[in-house]
């Protein structure tokens, strides 16, 4: 059978094959990029769903809009302002997930060739999803204040990409959070070099102290003409549940058109069913506290981490402390000789049965093999404390 | 804002304007392609959905294989079994809808120029999603019986196509039923030119009187070789539920493996919530009920339609009364200097307050004017004679 060509362009990652080990009895998994179930709110998730049902059955169950079903739109309309972001229902479209806002931005906005710069490391499925559609992607440098808005700022001009691709605040794999300073910079250089940004803001509402700078889509309303050049992708995923395949996408009237096209080919709409359960679910105000209660548990297992990761490890890992969101990316140093490759370090790591991610897939280009990626959601804190033990006996 | 070159290949469908003007006051619509939502087991859903949540509620709400849920890929193995199809579950996927299923094929098969044979005319959104890949789509006439094979073959050995696409059992729009000689006929040409045959069957459940023949899915087992050869998308969306937007595609493993890839960055996978419900519900032995039900009620609104045409509009219109499915399919054969244009005809009906889709943008080549759609779905019988009343008045 002969495949099209733009398969040609991707690989079945690394990482699944990794995956396909974490069955093995005893282990300790950091390699999950998901919420922990016990999360859940599995009791509000019930009552919005029967009453979806019984309120609405046709909207519920029948074909729905392409651009999203009317009581969500407006729900997350009213949940963006709560975030500092004024739009109307119909400036945003419901995505199945906001993995499908990526492919809807690939679809509508890559040919073949076409330039897309993201962060260097970023996530993996938007490296492959945006390759399927001929992107050639280029790798701006981070550190723990995000993107360096200079070297940014360099490969914009340099090579003039369709759009920039980031994920501000505890972005995966890297957990950083961009400073206010740098998101300014960010919408400065939008306007400036009339560059589309996509804002992907998955992780935006786990913060575990105080909340971090407003998304770059928030602060647009001080820079004149830059909600005009923004995209900004949000998700239900990480704070309610990835199961429903809840994402919504914010983006200029025209492209939002576009989007809505591709969509319509793509899966006609986002389930009707999941849409009015959260839709339901919004309306019935349990969000707060399900928010603040994710935040505070993810905020101990992150502390858990941070400790153990110094006290096991000490100097042969480098880290900065992340303020939110699911992750720690750390750097083997090398110190006293000890192993500064993650790939190796995985092999042995699950020998002694603990698991997480090497970095280098998460770089579209120049892969630091020396990094990698510990999710501190799923395991609580006496399993954190003891995956760690058995990655510094690794180690 | 420049957006991709793949764009320049389709545009909003004429049809969705039509749509706009469906909210008319005391308009009777024969124009929808949706299911009635009163034929909805809004009882049974709720149950099953209660249950995923009960007994599964980490399964239903967290991320999933993208593959499937695996107890609905279960439940589908056995429900394609009762169709004569011997299918293992990890035989097929679930897609978000059979759209989905379709976009997967494109973004896995074709690449820009490849050509693809369709049935003329052919469902709409299959026209939009294949271009959007840059195919090139030969159409193959058809007549009540479906695709005519001898002039399929001679496409076939012209264009040498990537593969072709055929809507066998009650297609949109055209209602028609693919003759058992004419299934096996495909299946050799299949084998004959080594080509793979895509069958989309969301209609084959919706039989009124006897069954229709076996898929060429389940033909394929006489047919040495065949099996290698075909797609079949399969989808809840007709007899069930759309808004659940539960879809499947059975095929060869590689091009399954390919598939998944393209959808793991397409939207990961398709909402837990609704394939755990779905299971459920499967699982509840309500199906074949929900079916009688559905068969039932369509079989006698289509009565009614075939009736109530040949009485208000007597020889101005022909058509064959179809035999499942939710639509007719008819050609203003001019008679008596009666108008033969359908889209002249669909204004002049607006204004008698009754909609119907003109049939031309239905066809890939070669669009037949003369052509209309009606579906007899989500009318009851009074509203289907009042409306082809005023049909009648209209021509």
């Amino acid at each position: 059978m002969q495949f099209a060509s733009r398969l040609d362009n991707v690989e079945t990652s690394a990482i699944r094959e990794l995956f396909k080990l974490l069955g093995k009895p005893g282990i300790i998994s950091f390699a999950g990029g998901f919420p922990d179930s016990a999360m859940f709110d599995v009791e509000g998730l019930k009552e919005a769903s029967q009453k979806a049902l019984a309120e609405e059955p046709g909207g519920a169950l029948q074909y729905g809009a392409t651009e999203g079903y009317e009581p969500l739109r407006s729900q997350l309309s009213s949940f963006m302002k709560t975030k500092g972001v004024d739009v109307d229902p119909s400036g945003l479209i419901v995505t199945t997930g906001s993995q499908q806002a990526l492919d809807l931005l690939g679809k509508t906005m890559i040919s073949p060739g076409d330039k897309v710069i993201v962060e260097g490391p970023t996530f993996l499925a938007t490296i492959q999803c945006f390759r399927l559609y001929g992107a050639q992607l280029i790798s701006a440098p981070i550190d723990a204040n995000g993107v360096k808005t200079d070297e940014l700022e360099k490969l914009i001009a340099e090579h003039k990409p369709k759009f920039v691709y980031l994920i501000p605040t505890f972005g995966n794999p890297s957990g950083a959070m961009l400073s206010l300073e740098r998101r300014k910079k960010v919408l400065e250089l939008a306007v400036k070099y009339q560059t589309l940004i996509v804002e992907d803001d998955p992780y935006g509402d786990l913060y575990f102290g105080e909340a971090p700078p407003p998304s770059i889509l928030a602060l647009s309303k001080d820079v004149p003409g830059s909600r005009e050049l923004l995209a900004h992708c949000g998700s239900l995923s990480k704070v309610l549940s990835p199961g429903l395949r809840i994402g919504w996408m914010i983006a200029p009237a025209e492209l939002l058109a576009k989007a809505t096209m591709c969509k319509q080919f793509s899966d006609a709409h986002t389930s009707t069913f999941s849409q009015a359960t959260a839709a339901q679910y919004l309306k019935s105000g349990r969000m707060p506290a399900t928010l603040a209660h994710v935040r505070e548990v993810y905020g101990q297992r992150a502390q858990a981490m941070g400790a153990a990761l110094k006290r096991e490890l000490g100097d042969a890992v480098s880290f900065t402390q992340p303020q939110g969101g699911l992750f720690f990316w750390a750097r083997l140093t090398g110190a006293n000789g000890k192993l500064a490759d993650a790939n190796e370090l995985a092999k042995r790591a699950i020998e002694k049965l603990v698991a997480f991610v090497p970095g280098a897939p998460f770089f579209a280009e120049k892969p630091d093999v020396a990094t990698l990626r510990l999710s501190f959601a799923t395991a609580d804190v006496a399993k954190i404390e003891e995956g760690v033990k058995r990655l510094g006996q690794a180690l």
